[in-house]
């Protein structure tokens, strides 16, 4: 067993708090009345970090991220409807493969991995395409850490008559989303982001009225969410097996969300983490691949050094020997590596990260950067 | 958060040791090497345990049991095959309704509560109808605790050239299954029963040639289990995020599998656990549902006492008062309740489980019994 942990510079599973981890040295029964009441408790406190609990349910479903994604998509898009997905990384793509996977009709807009969907491009597609249901957009795009409008294209959405539905996994938590002034049908979370939980369980926010909708929906048993709800309401319980440890690790990190000051405090650490990684990484000559405007605080993408000295694999290794763990940059243009600015860390170790990515690069004689 | 735990007889999520809890007091970058090496030896730790290094391949699946049932079946029945369920509680059913969702066609045969499907009876039907290509069966129905001859179906399917699907979500790790010996081309499990792990993952292990065969077959991205073994297979890493403390506690709970003597430790364990609870709750007068030849060591459903002071839910209060989580009955003929024998748990437990069993009835004056 390791008993030290590198701290998680990634887009999550992230470095989460040792109270946070404690809450999962007890076993839970699953039928339990004490175990609906921390699944009615995160569900209650989820729905107030969006200002949901009038118009939205929240829908706890087991597994990653994506299967929250897919449970959306399969829920609450009927099978006669239509997803304009715009994409401008690789979680954009894997929604549009969704779509294709469950036979839900679909028509893709990228731009650029450095360019945001913008809500004059929304208003073109959706004249040109009446036929479209639903619009579908990533928040936060992780492949790069860049930012979509969100709510200027939720206007144009809604104008048009339309259904949004916002992946919002890198997000969620640390920027602002109310759902009394931007319209959606689903709105889709992790545990293990930026809530500070351990991965294992992905959240909807669905519209009431869309999921009531919803019955038969559904190309799976398991990911209904329409199902999944009904359950929860009627019974209190999870329909199958919840994982437990993750609940109660989610719960915790709930608590602790709000006593760190809820949405602002976290955007506040997170922003301020965000900033001193680019100032200190500036200061090293390391240039980040976004421009400031379009840059979330949730994670940065690196160009990587000229220097034929530098080679990602023994980069990582070295920072990781120093207690650091980078993520690889995902873009096909240019070679990137990207830090994470999430999780349970502040700017102290912001700044201890760089000293340790300066002392790799240093040892690795990388000279041009 | 609550720092005392009742001890779980129930049939998962169960007690858990406090060593595979601590394993879940460290984050892990699922990107890192670290964490790609710790789900390369939990499969293969996973496939010694069926002998099926050489024939089959053991892939991990996020979300709970049954998303490992519905990803089994929609991944390895191809769209135009044809499933016959056997059934007998509730699993069964569920695994005709997941057909039934994905569009697969099915047949059910369907035998009381209390008897278990035969090897005449599969002959009989496959005999009745060519066109069943996949036979799925559940090897240990949690409804009642009940056990079906999975060696002697497992013969008959080969013989006629079908393939089969066991859900051996209670049994496996306790109950021996040789994949040299019993042909299957599924067979499916989760980390939080016999393993004695946490909730949040399936494990699919899946004949090596009908996974290859898959690809294409599945209903979901996210449940596909060919395309999940391909990417693992190249990568190291799971396609889509981790529950990385729930792998980590799976991991440290096959640790001390091994070192408890395997599977003959553990059957002999949970059978010990199984035998003293039967005659302990047979001096109380309380009856078993099963007769002794079919009942698994797993979980026992004993028949509700007569005397009207009797009433589950304060039953079950009283009964957690004193420190054991039981189980609610899942039959709609008789009333009853479960007791579970799985879980970090020995014949000290189960004793003092039923001692606290007989001071409830005592309380509640609960005497026709």
């Amino acid at each position: 067993m390791r008993t030290a942990a590198p701290v998680l510079l990634t887009p999550g599973p992230l470095t989460t708090s040792a109270r946070t981890r404690q809450a999962m040295n007890l076993d839970w029964g699953s039928w339990d009345e004490a175990f609906n009441q921390l699944t009615a408790s995160l569900c209650e406190q989820l729905l107030a970090i969006v200002n949901g609990a009038d118009s939205h349910h929240c829908v706890p479903l087991q597994g990653s991220g994506t299967f929250a994604v897919e449970a959306a998509i399969g829920t609450l898009v009927p099978r006669n409807g239509k997803v304009l997905v715009l994409i401008n990384g690789a979680y954009g793509k894997r929604l549009a493969k969704i779509c294709e996977v469950l036979g839900r009709s679909f028509s893709t807009f990228e731009t650029a991995e450095d360019e945001p969907t913008s809500a004059a491009d929304v208003e073109r597609l959706l004249r040109a395409d009446p036929t479209v249901s639903h619009v579908a957009l990533i928040h936060c795009e992780t492949s790069t850490g860049i930012l979509n409008p969100l709510a200027e294209i939720a206007e144009v959405v809604a104008r048009h008559g339309k259904r949004l539905i916002i992946d919002a996994m890198s997000s969620f938590g640390a920027l602002p989303i109310d759902a009394r002034q931007v319209p959606f049908d689903a709105l889709i979370a992790a545990s293990g982001k930026c809530l500070e939980g351990v991965p294992g369980m992905g959240l909807v926010f669905a519209r009431k009225e869309a999921l009531a909708a919803a019955a038969g929906n559904s190309h799976s048993l398991a990911m209904d969410l329409h199902d999944q709800h009904a359950y929860m309401a009627k019974t209190g319980q999870w329909r199958f097996t919840p994982p437990t440890h993750v609940v109660a690790a989610l719960h915790e990190a709930l608590l602790q969300y709000h006593e760190e000051g809820g949405l602002p405090a976290r955007l506040g650490r997170y922003a301020d983490n965000c900033q001193v990684l680019l100032e200190e990484m500036a200061r090293l000559g390391l240039r980040s691949f976004l421009p400031a405007a379009i840059q979330a605080p949730i994670i940065v993408t690196f160009h990587a050094p000229q220097d034929p000295h530098y080679q990602f694999k023994a980069f990582y290794e070295r920072v990781k020997a120093k207690g650091f763990i980078l993520y690889p940059g995902k873009l096909t243009r240019v070679e990137t590596f990207r830090v994470g600015c999430i999780g349970q860390v502040g700017r102290s170790t912001m700044q201890a990260a760089v000293a340790a990515i300066a002392e790799a690069l240093r040892e690795m004689e990388v000279l041009d950067i």
